[in-house]
């Protein structure tokens, strides 16, 4: 089983409008609704990819029941022909406050998004707590697990690094995917991989040089680091080796969930045995072919399959 | 009892960013959430100038129970000092669908705002029966009836015609406040008033000219018509005299729920028996002690106070 944990978890609103004109009022033409914050969309790839998958982290309030609803209830997401995904099981601790929304509304002339995220549930101490009792518990179980995204209002900066060194603790592999000060914090606790994008790593390392910033962010602790670089790839620093992955071309799209598609490839191939290049590989094809999908967040099941050979690998010479 | 009717009923959310920018993610740094729809809003200034009210309509799904939760706790709205508010009674009637939300993001830079509205909940021939039933049930114990605001998906455009002409078969007083279409036919059924502002006159006559235009919405069957002149005041021709009130300076402010107020203004008038002099000075002043009001919906008391005296008021000829 592989463990996700979204700390702020959200009820992810998408509404679409035929022009966004600021000041001006707007009746939305089409509106969905699911659950949303990074590791439940990390958790969705990897039971479409067929790797059971259990989330954790905060959910309460009446926005929070809809999550939880919509989550028990998500159809099979792009499973491949003749097979359905891996169950997915909700473990989120339940807490007093509402869980967040966040709305993404799209321009249906340019497509463009324009994002509006509430801030989410303050977050007690007594919650806290029990939700380090729920992790460890999970833990015993985890193949692997992700630690994804914002801190809801209340929790300490340093929460990331206390999870972290409970994984490592277990002997679970962790993967670490926030920003700022929680990513500062969090890499100083040894994760086994870290997943930032350029503006991440320039936040931490001062560097906008790919090869140097991911270079520092491996210095600064984490094992593993896996830079995306956009359209044009990851670049993966670690342990074992340096390399570089490419799609084969630029794909237009919505970018919304790559990131997350990534996480999903690089900890599926983890647990899978996968070398660096496979993993790679498969990171990068399944965040292409989430780019592709008409939905933002999910992954064309057939892009991805067609993606996957074609993801170019180049491996650097090692660190001086 | 004063009655309001609200087919579309809406969580209102007001998101505040430090600035809108198109196509850019923002953190809202401020959020409130209240229930809205402009017959909730009618009702709640009642409530507060002490005229016990029953609100129906359709609620329905989380968002639906979110707002029944919200009615039932509200605070008392700016209740004058040492009075309470009179009771406001929730009759709203159940539907499977999901009750809308509306958006308002409010530019915390210059006070502007973005306005998202949801369509609404696609409602049933049975929902549709079953407020019929709910509404003449409630219209007997009635002393006056607000008709407010647009059609939720699925309830045909004649609908507000058919609740007007069950008001005047029970005789009670029916106020309309809509637009459009659903406007043009509820005006043939030959509401008692009717409180177009200068958008929604032009549409129904075709004339930018007050006069003009609000003598032709009173030739097409309302029996009285109060046209809202926005920061001039209002234009009332009435089978009683034509009369032009207005607030004794412009004020700044957000406009949102001035002209819900003014609603509430007219019908406890006539409720209260008061000259149209008289109800036109009421509806003038919560109207701009809304527009004064820091809370968007909401009147600011001692404004509508200090207001109520010094709206002037100007008797015209008499029809030609």
């Amino acid at each position: 089983m592989i463990l996700t944990v979204t700390l702020n978890t959200a009820l992810d609103l998408t509404y679409g409008v035929p022009e966004l004109v600021p000041h001006a009022s707007h009746r939305v033409s089409d509106m969905s609704e699911r659950p949303g914050g990074k590791g439940l969309n990390v958790a969705r790839v990897l039971s479409a990819l067929g790797h059971e998958t259990v989330v954790t982290g905060f959910a309460g309030g009446s926005t929070g029941t809809v999550l939880r609803e919509l989550l028990a209830a998500r159809p099979a997401d792009a499973p491949a022909p003749g097979t359905a995904p891996a169950p997915l099981t909700d473990a989120l601790v339940a807490v007093a406050g509402n869980t967040r929304r966040t709305i993404a509304v799209v321009d249906r002339a340019t497509g463009d998004t324009t994002q509006l995220n509430e801030p989410g549930p303050l977050v007690t101490a007594d919650e806290w707590t029990a939700l380090l009792g729920r992790y460890e518990e999970l833990l015993a179980g985890a193949d692997a697990v992700a630690l994804c995204g914002s801190l809801p209002p209340g929790i300490h900066v340093g929460a990331y690094a206390e999870l972290v060194r409970a994984a490592r603790t277990a002997g679970v592999p962790v993967l670490l995917d926030t920003s700022g000060e929680p990513l500062r914090r969090g890499i100083a606790a040894r994760p086994d991989l870290i997943k930032p994008n350029a503006d991440e790593l320039a936040q931490l390392t001062g560097s906008r040089e790919p090869m140097r910033a991911t270079r520092d962010a491996r210095r600064r602790g984490a094992h593993g680091v896996i830079a995306s670089l956009g359209p044009d790839g990851m670049l993966a620093v670690t342990p074992d080796g340096i390399w570089q992955a490419a799609p084969p071309a630029r794909v237009p799209g919505n970018p919304t969930g790559a990131g997350d598609s990534a996480v999903a490839g690089l900890l599926s191939g983890l647990v899978e045995g996968l070398s660096w290049p496979d993993r790679l590989r498969r990171a990068v094809a399944l965040s292409t072919a989430t780019v592709l999908s008409p939905t933002a967040g999910d992954f064309d099941r057939a892009a991805y399959e067609e993606l996957l050979p074609r993801v170019g690998i180049e491996e650097h010479a090692p660190a001086a």
